[in-house]
């Protein structure tokens, strides 16, 4: 019997303002003045002074502004890593990724194919990394992946979606500044908050869980309970405690997996381009048969703040599509083991599955 | 306004057995033949070939066995890292701690301070390392202290008992393995256990407490009413979940700090050597007026688990005994502004200590 030696993100700053800090926090890690610090933002902040004008950049430090509004390809990846290699002098002395969970996972994979040759979609998969990634920095701006805390960073390759899982992944510093997610959508917050709900759900169910995972599951899940459907928390309590919901949430996979609804969103993701969040929360309004308690509190949440789900993104496709679907989803074994144990293919088949798909 | 940046420890093994993997992990931080590894274990575990045999001794690696009857000390920690530098060739790769909360914090200074120059005592505080300490590794067989992830390394000087609080003190590795606490006494598991308690109610009662300590108290905290009010529990779960508790709970203090129990209780251990799990119990138990949902709830634990608390311990000391534990207890600033805000001067007084110490 072998456990994970588990590696947590060594240096954590939590506190309103503290974005505040990071300049003071980078500067003893600026290797020379060749090398800069790239800093990975979400275009939503483009042009909003209030975040850009705090970041102090020097010599050949650079941002780089990326969409979020497509999910993290290994193909992008690929591209920011060329850019990055032909622009500046030396290796950098740091990635920053700041916004929600597609650019911290950009920020993860960078800095790992910055030290890893050939191509990023090579890499996706547990283990395979060989080299130690750059310094690099995650600072959420939306809470509920877990991707600030996590061993993975999920991208979209050629052939899968599937996540570059290593110890090497990890943050070397997070940041964690509540006030930075000030101004999230209602929807997006609940779609990246429900991302959070629904890891507990799947990981404190599942045949995986110990008393480490168990522990992290059930605070991410009570803060949820208290985040979405009590009315006593004020506006920055709320968005402080989402924070920690999502850190415990990432924490709570460390022994553990997701389930059905991550298993069966990756296939809308592959196939539709569904984003993360909206996804999990449309497959999981399916799941009664897996997770009834669960899925009865998500409807409740989901009525409470008036969140109308997109209906029918299945209904047009092809049997090829939906076979495309299936085989992504199916292709997610240690999330179906979790889920059912080992002989979960009894149950999981591909007709089970098309049936789910086609409520959607 | 400023956060604390702080530091996690990097790695973490969870799991019942996951001891067997120690000499794995250890193996690639060997630095060279001349520079061994050195274990700190509490003697109890003295010829206990159980634990003992799967610990594998190369080179010069060495074990020194250390009773834990009395709380460490600064001038111990200096023996011992004289003995060390003495008997090695080079400085060693790495200390490993293997024991409760006495264990523990001597592996943290030992490591320290053979790093860093003069004595121990001079250490003791804020930030007043100057120098990383040499790779070290904590391995709990009691649990509540939270030592395994703190950080603060907390001793007995010659002046006063207080922590070398640092960056460099928490471990850079810890294994959590059940299995090593199923054989600590009763009245010790109540006692470690009830430190763990104790420091989650002052740390979720106090001022300075903030979102990210508050969801760690008060996971620890459920986890402690759980094990120790519930009848649910197996004894592999209820050990598992102490554990955690611990874990919890020393997380808890990152942006926090202890209360009452833990400033008065420091004051019994330089007088009289109480030891620091029973110490915490014997205060807490008349700490109604500060705490006194946590206090009422203390007492029904005690009472559903037989416990008896030693009473008279101050019953026969000198004026100029009582005057040197409330000046060891009045010296903990941080702790009384936690519990009372800036202004803490005003209530704490010598006479009121003095008059909560003769009921004790």
């Amino acid at each position: 019997m072998s456990y994970k030696n588990f590696p947590m993100v060594p240096r954590v700053v939590f506190g309103r303002g503290s974005f505040n800090q990071l300049n003071e926090i980078l500067a003893p890690k600026r290797l020379n003045i060749n090398a800069p610090f790239i800093y990975l933002i979400d275009d939503v902040f483009k042009g909003n002074e209030w975040l850009t004008s705090r970041i102090s950049l020097s010599y050949d430090d650079r941002i780089i502004f990326i969409s979020a509004d497509e999910e993290p390809k290994t193909s992008q990846v690929d591209a920011l890593v060329e850019d990055i290699i032909l622009t500046t002098k030396e290796r950098p002395s740091g990635i920053i990724g700041i916004g929600g969970g597609t650019l911290l996972d950009l920020a993860k994979a960078v800095s790992i194919m910055l030290t890893n040759e050939g191509e990023t979609k090579d890499y996706q998969g547990w283990d395979l990394v060989k080299n130690p990634a750059i310094y690099h920095v995650g600072i959420p701006t939306i809470s509920g992946t877990g991707a600030e805390v996590s061993r993975t960073t999920v991208l979209t390759g050629p052939e899968k979606k599937l996540g570059i899982n290593s110890d090497y992944t990890p943050f070397d510093q997070v940041i964690l500044d509540s006030e930075l997610t000030k101004d999230v959508s209602k929807d997006q917050w609940f779609y990246t908050g429900m991302d959070c709900y629904i890891h507990c759900i799947e990981s404190l169910s599942g045949t995986y869980l110990n008393a480490f995972s168990q522990s992290y599951g059930e605070k991410a899940f009570d803060l949820c309970k208290e985040i979405f459907l009590d009315d006593s928390l004020s506006e920055i309590e709320s968005q402080e405690k989402l924070m920690m919901a999502s850190w415990h949430g990432g924490m709570s996979i460390a022994y553990s997996q997701v389930g059905v609804a991550h298993a069966m969103s990756y296939g809308l993701a592959y196939l539709l381009g569904t984003k993360h969040g909206i996804g999990n929360c449309i497959v999981f309004d399916h799941l009664e048969e897996f997770y009834p308690e669960g899925v009865k509190l998500f409807k409740e949440m989901k009525a409470k703040h008036n969140i109308e789900l997109p209906k029918g993104i299945c209904a047009d496709l092809s049997d090829e599509e939906f076979d495309i679907m299936i085989n992504i989803s199916l292709g997610l074994k240690p999330l179906w083991e979790n889920v059912l144990g080992k002989k979960w293919e009894k149950t999981i088949t591909p007709a089970k599955l098309k049936s789910l798909y086609k409520k959607m």
